[in-house]
């Protein structure tokens, strides 16, 4: 399977070569396939608050280049070049501060140049660091597809149909992509007949991104408004619903993209198995439970809007970003460690424990 | 309440003055309040191909007031003009070939002319007829507001937050509206703290018509995405789902706008009560389950664009129009005949014996 994925990969958003980083400007997909090239640590800051990249582990991984370039400039200075560099982890780490991704991989930049062997060559180290973590997260995410397409052939072996919400892949992550990464595994096995994609209003991710990434790989895929979600499952053969998370608390309730919650809900009434497919580092232990995340909300502009006119300013919308689905509506969730069936405290905290299976 | 409601009644979408049929045009509605006078059958023919009018009731009630311009005209000819009139009613019942009550409403008026007293004026006759079905949708409306605010008062009389969805008001209807009737009436009597209306994709009429509706008439309603509906029930302590119905099967299955099923689902996982408004027209006898009817489609044009711009060519969609709730998932039914808790084929057959309340 990983040699039949690595084989199918066309869609990637991140690229470094010849010493810049190819960013795909997501803000034009699937219109137009922009690729725009950075040299610098400030562009890749603004290219994050500009969304050109979005999803944590991209975000992650552009930055953990951008140390790169930065570190490249500042050296061509000379003087104490290490302690110029602090500004451009501040200025980075400022492009996306509730991002726990970004500053989890700045650390780890900032950690690798703290413990270079004498002789050793900066600049190469710090390349080779960004690449690591790059070929990290892609392999997490095809030990993902692995182990979930195991779970799905466990329960029946043939063609089905599968639905998704929100976009969870290679546009968001170091290549393949989490829940999708699973779907684009399942499908190189024989084992999807077609993909039910949500457009997953109000950012319409499902329409613009995933849609695009499956049909630009010959995966069937059918888009769908949010709201017929239960319908399909009930009429159309729905054996899973597969997501990701923005976050897991320690006792497994799942913070992801609004509407995640009301499709588990859906899964549950018509016996469709839930499976979220997220990498270790989306498990948060200080979070005891999904219940006392306060979530983010936007204001609104794009639910206050029809074919582009507002709406009367006498009108008012609740647009949370996030909703919570309980541990219990929950089949299994995926990570790069292992999977947990029925996820709870226990079982989190088994799995967090275990060494890294790559 | 009766009088509350009619003393705050600020939209109406249909009007017959002056010999004349005017209609308020929904299609550039909330941004234009454009009224269109119409004086032909051709033209009201028009206006509801065109969906210049929309809503069974609505289009109904347009189809009786233009059968009256067009006796008007047919007997100015002179000749045997009631006859040629049979022309005029192919061409509205043409008009939509799918509206029950579009044929319904002109075989009314066909019978009227049939039943006409010796020396009786026939253009006098008819629009008196039409007056009277339009007062008579508006008088099932103000019936059904009442019931269900009784019952909403039954389980718990203070302000409370309701959730709806499509839009079910004034706009498609003689007046008040269906569900929106209901809220409408329960706000009159203060039990409404706010009113969640889901956008309703992809045709929007929750943000397009039920928001601007209710907005006007100072009702605090707050637009929601469709896919929230479920984070909203767990987090807002809404206490009621309302909803219309476009046909409801001799079981109680009810037929409406894509999502209610989904809603009726998560209803019921949160303990929330789901109550349908519609006149009993809309029970189909002949439909002995919702599982019967085969669900219309659109064909997607709707979700494969974004910003107005049409998605990939290789894009497809599933788009259904309606969708099946089963009367197991519905707490109760509200027609203008009383209501039925609990609703199964014994009880739906029961109503249906009654004689009309008014």
């Amino acid at each position: 399977m990983r040699d039949r994925l690595l084989a199918a990969e066309k869609v990637k958003a991140i690229d470094w070569r010849d010493g810049a980083l190819y960013l795909l400007d997501q803000r034009v997909l699937p219109f137009e396939q922009n690729w725009i090239a950075y040299t610098s640590a400030a562009d890749v800051a603004e290219a994050i608050r500009s969304r050109v990249v979005r999803g944590a582990p991209a975000i992650g991984i552009s930055a953990a280049y951008a140390v790169v370039l930065a570190a490249r400039a500042r050296a061509a200075q000379g003087g104490d070049w290490q302690a110029a560099l602090e500004a451009d982890f501040a200025l980075l780490a400022d492009a996306r501060p509730t991002a726990a991704n970004l500053a989890w991989v700045l650390e780890r930049m900032r950690d690798r140049l703290g413990r270079l062997k004498e002789h050793a060559e900066p600049l190469t180290a710090l390349e080779a660091e960004a690449i690591a973590i790059h070929e990290s997260d892609r392999e997490a995410n095809l030990t993902m597809a692995q182990l979930g397409v195991e779970l799905i052939r466990k329960h029946q072996g043939n063609a089905q149909a599968i639905l998704t919400h929100g976009n969870t892949g290679a546009l968001v992550t170091g290549g393949f992509g989490t829940a999708l990464g699973v779907i684009r595994g399942a499908y190189s096995e024989g084992m999807v007949e077609r993909v039910y994609a949500d457009e997953t209003r109000p950012g319409l991710q499902g329409s613009r991104l995933t849609a695009w990434e499956l049909a630009g790989e010959g995966i069937p895929v059918t888009l769908n408004a949010d709201a017929a979600a239960a319908h399909i499952m009930k009429t159309k053969g729905v054996t899973w619903v597969i997501v990701g998370a923005d976050r897991i608390a320690a006792n497994g309730d799942v913070v992801n993209r609004i509407g995640t919650y009301q499709l588990a809900v859906c899964a549950m009434h018509h016996g469709v198995r839930f499976m979220v497919v997220a990498p270790s580092s989306t498990v948060d232990l200080d979070l005891a439970s999904g219940e006392e995340l306060s979530i983010a909300e936007r204001d609104g502009r794009e639910l206050l809007k029809v074919g582009g006119k507002p709406l009367g300013a006498d009108m008012e919308a609740f647009d949370p970003v996030f909703d919570v689905t309980p541990a219990d509506l929950i089949d299994v969730i995926v990570t790069e460690k292992g999977i947990i069936e029925r996820p709870d405290t226990a079982k989190i905290a088994q799995l967090m424990c275990r060494k890294r299976l790559h």
